[in-house]
């Protein structure tokens, strides 16, 4: 039996390792299309931030780590073409050279690339690149090139266009690193993936350390205008310009599925490979998983929400199975949470207008609960929205910001477990939660939330809510 | 409707909270046996540590908060008797005047008493008692005893009888007051709510502080000699004694059973007082709920587990049926949290010995996982024990161990809400946790050390997990 995993990233390594442990009789081969294999990609800002003085610390495990467990690492590896009847795989060396390497199973995990949501001016042949100071950020390669654009170019100023994960950790990592930073949303308020009266905390955070946030920017285009880079776009006031020295464009990324597609695979939601709960692609002995790959979601049904933790399991799911097994993606229900500066802010399930698009009867409520008992000394108010269905009263999401070291990230994964067991709001006053004053309260933070919603409900609307 | 809750600890106070939230047209009486309604008992020893300044602060909420919500309160009041058939509780005043209220529904939560285990010498007519230096530690006026006695005598050193919860923090508190404290500890190991090989973790803890802890020491009489007090008992070297200036004992707790019994009240498992789900007692119109009650455990079924948490959860139930709701205590899965200087125990569940004692087949594995991305500043170890049952997979218990700010509190948290569903140790790596290099891993360590428990029951006996 071999297995061959395309991709060192979370999805291709996951599969990999997740083989060798279940049958160390399995041949495993990962091709790999860089020499950073295994590398945490969710680290790289704080590389920038030289929280993580040395970029090989980035590495979840050495390329030793991984040899160590028997798997083969074709590194500087590009999988460029399947022919499933045959079960070979095409691959160009770093040399140029081509070759064909024969699979029992295949296990694709290409990933995502990143976007540059139309943005004019950058990349291609004409385009900026990070020689000009305009940088995407998604690779080792892209890391190295930024670094290296820091160090020798001593960039003064910065514009991060987009404020999610990545642009606000690399807003923190910069104005570190001493730049004065600029960040452009296109929406409303930053972190779109949480509503703007829990947003507008990091908003705040972000300005009480310097960083100057505009939101309802839309970046047209960037180009070189005096030896300056400028990007050009329209706010709420109308056309602007800025210029910077830097200029850092993380806003999401694109399922790569050339490979999978070119083979016969479909696309789904966000134009990414269908793949089924057992992530079969529908090719005879092709597993998928990772970014490139269809979200299997607990209340969504499918969708696409690249994670790390999805690739993950995903990956751990389709290398069980491609050596015989019959594992299940049991299904994402979106936790996510992010560090800026001093606050932290997380979610899971649904919000309110995410609900209402999957034809659900949402109602949110947000509480603020301190995250242990006043008396004790350092403890800091917890903002929690609790979005629940009123049709039956069940969980559908939650929401938190509050101060690092209020356990925000932890208290979401008790949204996270109830959501997967599908509980009521209600119910969630049952859960045995721990307290000690110094950590929490007897009821902690979590449920005075989901009691605070069930409150707000009945308020509205009497009867909806069991009491 | 007139409803009498006795207690001003959390069950009679939560039940009171719930009656008057859910119909404000109920009326409510509170009856107090001392001055002190609603107050955190749990936080008594960071007022000994000074992290609480005034005793005041550990009211829950004040007296006018409990009346700003309709209730009405009764303090200095004992409840000496309830005639069940007439529907009459008979009271006796702070002045020694005797009184009956009428009432449609009672809520019993008279809670429990400190322990003396037996222990010759401490209290009663002629035993030694807080003016001599032998304290107890249960209410507000055993911490008002223990305050004026370490003011007024300056003690310089201490034995603390027991290690428990209790126990931990007041040596914690003491050392931090600069006594030096002996702990004297009946079992093999501090803290036996944990296993040993995590105990000895905080026992470590309690080293590095300067704490004397002896373990394996029976205590048999506490007495007063040349002035000083000693402790006489049996360790595993012979007979000891010890001296002391000060000398707390904190062995556990014994419900206060009997204003129900003397009722007709039934009682079971500790000699606590007999409810069902519904916090019914048998006696008609009477709820019980708290210390004094036998509890629900999910997976124990009925028994005996005194915790605040669930005395807020039973006397919410409770209060909601009193005034006619049916609203049912799900049960208790025994979740714990302390903080010992600058660690964090936790439990949930059950250990591998109680779940013996329960008819099961459990097997417990021992992981050590970082609480986030090693790369990332300050990661650090927690020790994690899962306790699973062989015969079906089932998740049984956790118990953790690792350093304040590790997220303990809340990572237990995640299993106790597991647990509530009922879920396998390997379904655990199907949770959605949330994952930032700061503040986790892509797989959590909740997850790592499900994983881990997985394969060391394979391993062991290959075939029993499902892989």
């Amino acid at each position: 039996m071999h297995l061959v995993a395309i991709g060192g990233s979370d999805a291709g390594i996951s599969a990999a390792l997740r083989a060798r442990e279940l049958d160390p009789a399995v041949d495993v081969t990962v091709v790999v299309a860089d020499s950073y294999p295994n590398f945490s990609i969710c680290g790289i800002p704080y590389y920038f931030s030289r929280e993580v003085d040395r970029w090989q610390s980035l590495a979840h495990r050495t390329r030793a780590d991984l040899e160590a467990t028997g798997m083969r690492l074709r590194l500087d590896t590009l999988a460029t073409g399947i022919d499933v009847a045959e079960r070979k795989l095409a691959v160009r060396n770093a040399d140029g050279s081509e070759d064909t390497i024969a699979y029992d199973g295949l296990m694709v995990g290409t990933g995502a690339s990143p976007s540059t949501a139309g943005i004019a001016g950058i990349g291609g042949h004409d385009g900026l690149g990070p020689d000009d100071g305009v940088h995407l950020l998604h690779s080792m390669g892209d890391t190295f090139a930024l670094e290296r654009y820091l160090e020798e170019r001593e960039p003064q100023t910065a514009i991060i266009v987009g404020a999610g994960y990545v642009g606000l950790e690399m807003a923190e990592a910069l104005t570190v690193r001493g730049l004065a930073v600029t960040q452009l949303q296109r929406g409303p308020e930053v972190l779109s993936t949480l509503d703007p009266e829990l947003g507008v905390l990091v908003h705040e955070e972000l300005f009480r350390h310097g960083v100057d946030v505009v939101t309802g920017a839309r970046v047209a285009a960037v180009a070189r205008h005096d030896g300056r880079l400028v990007v050009f776009g329209q706010d709420e006031s109308g056309a602007f310009e800025r210029g910077a020295d830097l200029v850092l464009v993380v806003v999401g990324v694109r399922p790569n599925t050339g490979l999978l597609t070119g083979a016969g695979a479909t696309t789904g939601p966000g134009g990414a490979v269908v793949v089924d709960e057992r992530m079969r692609t529908g090719l005879p002995h092709v597993w998928a998983a990772g970014d490139g790959v269809v979200t299997h979601h607990r209340l969504l049904g499918v969708t696409y929400l690249p994670l790390g933790t999805t690739a993950h399991k995903q990956g751990r799911v389709a290398g069980e199975n491609a050596i015989g097994g019959d594992a299940r993606f049991t299904g994402s229900v979106g936790t996510q949470v992010v560090k800026v500066f001093d606050l932290v802010a997380a979610r899971t399930g649904l919000r309110d207008r995410e609900a209402v698009g999957a034809g659900l009867e949402p109602r949110s409520a947000t509480a603020i609960a301190d995250d242990h008992k006043a008396y004790y000394p350092g403890a800091t108010p917890i903002s929690i929205r609790i979005t629940g269905d009123t049709s039956d009263g069940r969980l559908l999401g939650a929401q938190l910001v509050g101060a690092r070291g209020a356990e925000i990230a932890k208290r979401v994964d008790t949204f996270a477990t109830a959501l997967h067991h599908g509980m009521t709001v209600e119910a969630m006053s049952d859960l045995d939660l721990s307290y000690t004053p110094p950590l929490g309260s007897p009821w902690d933070a979590v449920q005075v939330a989901t009691q605070a919603w069930s409150r707000d409900v009945n308020r509205r609307t009497p009867g909806i809510v069991p009491s």
